[in-house]
């Protein structure tokens, strides 16, 4: 996403031209104190474009999450475990960071609060901040006297002066047999929803669900394959904000029915992308007394503001984002299909790492490339779905490691590496990572490899009632771990979209007790417990896999059950194993797996006449005892 | 705490005089059309004095959770999945149960929108209500264009003709062995707290805390050591609410230093109990523009609302609360002390069931006299800490169940008994569960049984980071039962007090993730899976834990383990269990367990010359192989 490396950012300029806009008053009326920059874009991406990377601009951390906060006197960024070490190597000592989940670290509110003169404004892009955390941070802030204020022009634009523009690439229209579904059929149930809870208008401002929505798909931003975009769904107007000159394409026209509806309720009327503002400020206008808009709260501020305060129903989550979860047959059928291919790109790559390592000319990087050259042999590849993590040694303990140039190590026989790569398929997208070794990994890293391996089959080999939600199963992680000791400080899971965002929500696994939707049959998620030893090594292993219904020996009060089948079918290092720690039932769940992995991708080694990677497979699957 | 019993009680007149009530312009301006009744006192009292028990008055419901709201056309009450079956037992067909919990129920404030009039009007009493819940309510109602409306009057209390009077029991000092703190001190680091949260008044309103702060108890809530006061803090003033005949007591006007106080910030002022409101309008009325007032969120909204809203710092939880949670040397050796003499109660009880029962003459009630009167004739035994829960066979189902006169059933050598019982004594408080069989267990009640075994000894011997929330170990009492597809319908544990109320927060086990503050060490809960199979047999096994540290291999980031040791020390029943089932780790922790009950209680039963009971205690203790 940027050349930004591993060696500090030098923002002392910067910083000085930022706090300088602070205090220009062509921007407000009155000078700001403070000046929040968090790191998503309009839509709350978690990748963003690189217009977008204003965070990352202003003081060098190009990590997923983290949030920047300017002071006259201080700047600081709050980030979390997956990313401390990264962004400290990635930050000049003008910025402090703040480790976010460890006790002694401040919040932004308290510490604002703590270091602000007396009636601070505090400046925020209205854009760019949800709207709920607007309201928690100007209830935190107003209750200690200052005030958040948003400030209409971006102030890192103000001093961005090669900034990019916002990419406008090719629409790709996806077929019934990819999507299972229609878009007019989900405009018909997304209607039937908001007739349910009385809602005349739903504000649709998340990228990924509107390309489900409209079973489309575009590459604006690396990795996701999205398109900027707003939708206005009425109960009988459609209204998509986007840039016009995308729509030329007589395919995509028909596949939008743009020139001949079907049905009124069913016509589209396009408008350009930046429209939405005024459009909403119309369409509130016009508005009955009882109309009831509903729009994310993760929206962004500046957007859910013009609406009403008494029309407004914020959610969590939108009816969208909770369909988009649970896959139907067709979406199923593709997610089984792509981690097929996936597999086979992966067991290709090991077995050629496994000749080329001892000639030590293979390097994270160049592993990285390997794999992505494989993936992108197979059928409907369209892309990577986020950058690999190709990491050696104590690389693997940088938890969302990336391997650049001047960190680039070389992979061999002594050390422990670790791969957490996936793919865009037109069928689906993959999230995997293994950890190998391979030369004789140390008992240690065995130990810690498989206390990580019992946390992975105790999530996916869990059984559990219908209506539970993710975060009550990510102990099971954890327990193997924590039995001596150790953790992880990430998350067990995250819901995976179908050709659309590697995170996607609203289910996951995380210890963090989000607004996490219950599971259900036919949701997908990661199961990626790990284990990081700074400095030394880092572990992680991390299927992809389908909450699918359960038949126990009993059904208590009807609920059902449900557990998890595997789409990631790609060997586990038994090497890394110390087999003897495994009960009985872990050692059965390993061979299971394994011969699933034969069964399954063997089969597809042998269709594409990929010799060396099936031999490579049936060494890798013999059976534990 | 009231005679009624498991016969509906008749409400239809009652209902009648409430709703002309609710239109008698006398109480308001304009009339309502609901009133909510929540089950608490001002207080926000889990037990509540007969004074207060204006739910059960109402509706014939007389559980410890639940709230109804009548409205013209209806009447309904919501409570949770222990109380279900009461419930639908205790009210007559005017109401409609709303079963908390299952996914078809609708929420207390949807089901008002789905039913009410445009532009109703909901009444409450305010002081019965607590700040966050009024928030929430007055949210949902406003948005859809009804308004929460305070009645000053209570509604209840003008249809209960014989409301008994408010309780003013005498107050008990504690001495310093028993508190390991005085109340100089507990107020000290109060204002410590304060001053580093830059606050200048603390409102306390919970029953529990005042006590605890003051070191005082009293017995104006049956079960619950607590007399009816507020307090407010501040940096040197303390402001005390209670009946002023209380304080005639020599030992206690000594005890708060109320004649010659130590210090001017140490003195205690004395009000009456009904001055908190004008007090506190007074205080607030004086106050500097930067002055904080901290208030617990759950306190009264009545209460609450006095403080100018720039002025509040509403907060989940007190420090005292947390405070109170943390127990101190003294408290828990307290507490070992006093779950010594209940286990020797317990002892007593089950070597005495085993002789009579064959007899057929025992019955839930008067099983559940005898664990009294046993408890009774232990040192510093002050009464029960909540109503003993005595059940056999299918009353066993019924979670919350108490026996009364018209369900009573006969012990039997064929049906499961359950009792679960606790007392309070000056040195703490106990709570405690047992399942046992005195006849031969059906295989499925073993298999359950022991399912429920599994799901306790992966609490009580788990082994968890520093900083770990209890809601995060409540998967672990479940996974056995959740893959047999079965499961229960509460928490897994609670916070226990010391010679103080049988439930305190802000810990806990629990699937819900309220905002349970992270377990620390000196932290005591309890651990208390259970399964119930509807009429036919329930099952619970609850141990008094507390928290300790843990030494395992390693140590992350040197964070730190946590673990639970036992405090409850009463056999666990082998005959009730599936040996085969348990892995040998599971059955080293039994027998582990029940060294520790032959090694503490065996010596108390010894040294107090109960033979019968520590010939019982020896039986039931042998190794399980």
């Amino acid at each position: 996403m940027s050349d930004t490396g591993m060696s500090p950012k030098i923002t002392g300029e910067l910083l000085r031209q930022l706090r300088q806009a602070m205090k220009n008053c062509k921007y407000f009326s009155e000078p700001i104190q403070a000046y929040i920059v968090p790191s998503g874009d309009a839509h709350q991406s978690e990748y963003i474009a690189p217009c977008d990377c204003r965070r990352e601009f202003i003081c060098g951390f190009n990590g997923s999450a983290g949030t920047a906060i300017v002071t006259e006197q201080h700047a600081a960024l709050w980030t979390d475990g997956r990313y401390f070490l990264q962004a400290s190597q990635q930050m000049d000592n003008n910025w402090t960071l703040m480790k976010m989940g460890l006790k002694e670290t401040p919040s932004q509110e308290d510490w604002l609060i703590s270091i602000l003169p007396e009636n601070s404004k505090v400046g925020v892009d209205p854009w760019i901040i949800a709207a709920d955390q607007w309201k928690n941070m100007s209830k935190a802030l107003t209750s200690a006297g200052h005030s958040l204020v948003a400030v209409q022009d971006n102030l890192i634009d103000v001093v961005w002066m090669d900034r990019p523009e916002r990419p406008s690439t090719q629409l790709r229209t996806l077929g019934l047999e990819y999507t299972g579904m229609s878009w007019q059929d989900k405009i018909t149930a997304l209607r039937t929803k908001m007739t349910e809870r009385k809602v005349t208008w739903f504000v649709a401002t998340a990228l990924d669900e509107i390309a489900w929505l409209f079973n489309l798909r575009g590459a604006d931003i690396e990795y996701n394959p999205v398109f900027f975009a707003y939708a206005i769904v009425g109960m009988n107007t459609i209204r998509l904000f986007v840039d016009l000159k995308r729509l030329s394409d007589p395919a995509l026209r028909d596949h939008l029915q743009l020139d001949s509806p079907s049905k009124p309720e069913l016509s589209i009327h396009t408008y350009p992308y930046e429209s939405v503002y005024t459009e909403l400020q119309a369409i509130c206008a016009a508005h009955s007394p009882k109309d009831k808009v509903w729009i994310c709260d993760k929206a962004s501020c500046a957007l859910t503001q013009v609406i009403p305060k008494a029309h407004r129903t914020p959610i969590p989550y939108t009816p969208l984002c909770l369909a988009k979860a649970v896959k139907n047959e067709s979406e199923i059928q593709g997610m089984k299909m792509a981690h097929i291919k996936d597999a086979v790109a992966l067991c290709e790559l090991f077995a050629w790492l496994e000749k080329e390592i001892p000639k030590g000319t293979v390097t994270e990087m160049s592993a990285a490339d390997k794999a992505e050259e494989l993936r992108s042999q197979q059928k409907e590849f369209v892309g990577l779905s986020f950058p690999t993590i190709s990491s050696v040694g104590p690389n693997g303990a940088i938890i969302h490691y990336r391997p650049l140039p001047e960190t680039n190590r070389t992979l061999s026989m002594n050390e422990v590496y670790l791969i957490d790569s996936g793919a865009q398929y037109v069928d689906g997208t993959t999230d995997v990572t293994r950890t190998v070794h391979f030369g004789t990994p140390s008992a240690f890293e065995k130990e810690c490899f498989t206390y990580v391996l019992k946390g992975h089959i105790a999530v996916s080999a869990a059984i559990f009632p219908n209506g539970t939600k993710g975060h009550l199963l990510d102990s099971f992680a954890r327990a193997a771990l924590w039995e001596s000791g150790l953790d992880y400080l990430h998350g067990t899971g995250h819901g995976v979209g179908c050709f659309l965002n590697v995170h996607e929500g609203p289910c996951g696994i995380s210890y963090k007790t989000f607004a996490d939707e219950p599971l259900e049959a036919g949701m997908i998620v990661s199961d990626e417990p790990g284990y990081y030893e700074d400095g030394s090594f880092g572990i992680r292993i991390e299927n992809v896999v389908l909450v699918v219904p359960a038949q126990p020996k009993y059904n208590y009060r009807n609920r059902g059950s449900l557990t998890f089948e595997p789409l990631t079918l790609v060997p586990i290092q038994v090497k890394m194993m110390n087999t003897e720690m495994l009960t009985q039932k872990e050692r059965e769940w390993v061979n299971e797996y394994h011969r699933k992995c034969r069964e399954v991708i063997g089969a597809e080694l042998e269709r594409q006449g990929r010799k060396e990677a099936l031999e490579w497979l049936m060494r890798e699957t013999q059976p534990v005892v």
